[in-house]
């Protein structure tokens, strides 16, 4: 199961609903931008580097829509549709580092002219998917030479094929040593509020036969306790030069527990996620939420009082002193991440 | 908002139906000991001390049902009843530990006959709800002394009044620093999968002025380490004689957090949720729960696919050294527990 159906098509996006699993695979088709933009932020498309690549497809769509033949206003409207799909969300790296990358590549084409730069916008989103599921599969391997036969992991949301292309990141070792025939004990945490590792984790290793066990989120203190895991890992939607990655929220306890627990803690993503830009973790923007998703989306009735305050961070940030190591396309960064991180920028 | 109605009636036990919460207030009559079986399982009563409360008035409207003259027969009757409710839920020491004392009571006034038997279990069943209230002003006295005004408090599941008589454990020192008049910042982590924090303790802290800020559970590390929380107060169910205890699952991964941030972490409940029988926590029977709780239970759709495996334990245990102080109705244990509990005990 890959997240989508991301192919350039001219008509409009083409993804999964992911909000309707996994009770509904609904296949659906977006082609306004503000179609677009609502798919990012109701999360029926989510993972940072399905963001990445969604948005590059979108981008390329809306280009093609674009009526002029003037290189100037067409650039002018790029842009603005380029900036408004970025303010989708604002944790993802991927989602301003793959608008820009479309962006820069349609400027930097500009003596093209108009035609020719819309379908180089469509060439570049597909080699964006392209070097997105490449990624996947080298960080898949560098991560399976992590864990053996037998290991218990815990993982946190979703970053599997859902949430990129492909293999997915930290779903990718599990995956790819099941299709070698090693056997992993997985436990997925169910990730409040939005339940991505029910909805979808538990879903995709459940059809891919990986022996998957869902828990509560705060059961896996006792899982950990009990014995059962062997590694952490998680994915990342923006990580900071220094190594301090955010993730979904819930994933800074998850690394914590390990900690105390000496298990080890790796976070999984490609280099695009690195933001060399924020120098820590108190860089990184993290986005709130409405609480309703917590007292009442999914719910057949409300599950608090209508006047009772939440607080809901889509995020959180787990400092690099938690972190067992990064895993990207490239290699495994260990400690000091300063320093492993550079090299492989 | 008291949880009962727990009054000696000989009709049945009156309950609010805490599975309705919050969004209908059902006064429920318990008569037969199957329905008060299954109130206990379902959750429409619980808490520790609650349940030990409910227990004892179920035992008295079910001990003054028997029919017969010979005492002999209405003790072994008796028995049964006792060892039928008792094995509704295995983890709260309150629940066997108050059926105990019922039977004992019986036993012990042998001579007296079986008519004056009934009424004095209904008196003994009123004692334990009368000891239980004073304990929970007691210890909501004790609690109160370790916070101030305009401190953070975080709580995990509900140890309020509705699991207790009237204040309440974990929420006691809270509900009485309110009515002197002194501000707290509470966090109330809704406490997946049947959400007490939710639906209760939210209700409960919202009804009575408090500010309540209501959290996933996987929030509270980031909630920690934005420095908002200057201590946690929690329930129990069991508590061991080395201090390890016994409290909703999630409970041990709140404490691991703790630790990591440096914040207190306090333990709340009477001397009678100390079980000296058990002398570590590995002592303590951990219930487990079906997993459609989590995959289904409030949910408009089921939130997992069939096939997929839940683990589902209702409680965890919490390290003695991860615990900065129990708090009775007697004082607060330091440690060391094994001397300190000995003392209180």
């Amino acid at each position: 199961m890959d997240n989508v159906a991301f192919t350039p098509n001219k008509d409009g996006v083409v993804i999964i609903d992911q909000t309707l699993l996994p009770n509904e695979e609904r296949i659906i088709t977006l082609k306004a931008k503000e179609e677009m933009y609502d798919a990012i932020y109701r999360l029926r498309v989510r993972g940072a580097p399905a963001i990445g690549v969604f948005a590059a497809f979108g981008l390329a769509v809306l280009a093609d829509k674009i009526e002029t033949d003037c290189v100037d206003s067409f650039l002018a409207i790029l842009k603005e549709h380029a900036d408004y799909l970025n303010a989708s969300r604002p944790t993802a790296v991927n989602l301003s580092w793959a608008l820009s990358r479309m962006f820069k590549m349609a400027e930097s084409n500009k003596q093209r002219g108009v035609t020719e730069i819309k379908q180089r916008l469509f060439k570049e989103s597909n080699r964006i998917r392209q070097e997105d599921i490449a990624m996947c599969k080298a960080i898949s391997a560098h991560g399976l030479s992590l864990i053996k036969d037998g290991d218990g992991i815990l993982t946190h949301c979703n970053a599997g094929p859902l949430a990129t292309s492909e293999y997915g990141t930290a779903l990718g070792p599990i995956l790819l040593g099941t299709e070698q025939g090693i056997k992993f004990k997985v436990f997925a945490d169910e990730t409040r509020p939005l339940l991505q590792g029910a909805r979808l984790t538990s879903y995709e290793l459940y059809k891919a036969g990986v022996d998957v066990t869902l828990i509560c989120d705060n059961m896996a203190a006792m899982v950990m306790k009990n014995g059962w895991v062997n590694a952490c890992f998680v994915g990342c939607d923006r990580v900071a030069a220094n190594g301090d990655a955010a993730n979904k929220i819930g994933t800074l306890g998850v690394a914590i527990l390990a900690k105390h627990y000496g298990i080890p803690f790796y976070v999984l993503g490609p280099t695009s996620t690195i933001d060399m830009d924020c120098k820590t973790g108190e860089d990184i923007k993290i986005e709130l939420r409405d609480g309703q998703e917590i007292k009442s989306l999914f719910y057949e009735k409300p599950m608090a009082l209508e006047g009772v305050a939440c607080y809901n961070p889509a995020f959180d940030v787990t400092d690099h002193s938690l972190i067992t190591g990064i895993v990207t396309e490239k290699g495994i960064c260990y400690p000091p991440y300063t320093e492993s991180i550079a090299n492989v920028m």
